[in-house]
């Protein structure tokens, strides 16, 4: 089974791929996608959806999580976060992977144990709970994967509701 | 030339697509979109990028206006019509349009002469701006060649920034 983990942003795009084996999960890819603060927004989008559908046609996960959206900045930011993500739900979509989204609180808990950790604190135990992830992960790398380690996880102990089976956000 | 104006919503897409020719300019096409509000966000997504990809295709515009999303509601609505939104200018971008976007003040300005205008008062102007265009407009199908109209008012009168030459929505 793969999980791939997104983490949207305007300019970075966070993504991690888990695949699981016998002995438990492994990075299998990571990385984080600049997206050229000097071009326009519909450019953007464009590359964000051609690189994370290059991503899921190559290492085609089953499983694409990202995280509810706080949107703790101005209606504004959200707007265009809310551009970005799109795309990426369109991508996961049209390759046919099922969605899941998980509230930052819960990715935090899963990687540290605490729902309130730090971007650092995330970026020292991701490494410590993969196989084949080495240490100094970008912030959005890091958390790409710990989105995908939260729903790796709770796909493997229950079964989980997607967004395409309708949970959350309608 | 052609230009498709779009309003995105959640639940219903307006669009209108006008033509010029000698005598001024004609509605060729116009609708509104209905988006399933049972189904889960990522197939909404699919079904509107489906949509206005193929009206894109069918009608060739080479420009399409949006308006400038005004944000009055909830971030959590601006999210969502942010995901709605962002599919849409993926489309046109795919489709190597040329995006434009107005503030809603702007685009009632130029349909009624007043920025303060009602969604009745749009109503009931478009089809006497435009040839080939019934009455009975429904509020969204209005809106969107209401879009079409502003759009096609400047780019004949004066040579307008597109969002890909990076005015407005960075």
């Amino acid at each position: 089974m793969r999980v791939l983990g997104l983490d949207p942003g305007s300019r970075l795009l966070g993504y991690g791929v888990l695949e699981n084996d016998r002995s438990g999960w492994r990075r299998l890819a990571s990385g984080a996608i600049r997206l050229r603060a000097d071009d326009p927004i519909p450019e953007r989008l464009a590359a964000a959806f051609a690189s994370v559908r290059e991503i899921i046609q190559l290492h085609r996960p089953e499983h694409v999580a990202v995280e509810e959206c706080f949107v703790a900045h101005s209606p504004r930011s959200a707007l265009v976060l809310g551009q970005v993500r799109g795309v990426l739900l369109l991508a996961a979509q049209l390759e046919r992977a099922t969605l899941y989204e998980f509230a930052p609180r819960a990715v935090k808990l899963a990687a540290v144990g605490n729902g309130a950790a730090s971007k650092e604190q995330v970026q020292a135990m991701i490494p410590r709970l993969l196989a084949d992830c080495h240490t100094g992960l970008g912030p959005d790398e890091a958390d790409a994967l710990a989105i995908a380690w939260c729903c790796a996880n709770q796909l493997r102990s229950v079964r989980l509701p997607s967004l395409r089976s309708g949970s959350g956000s309608r």
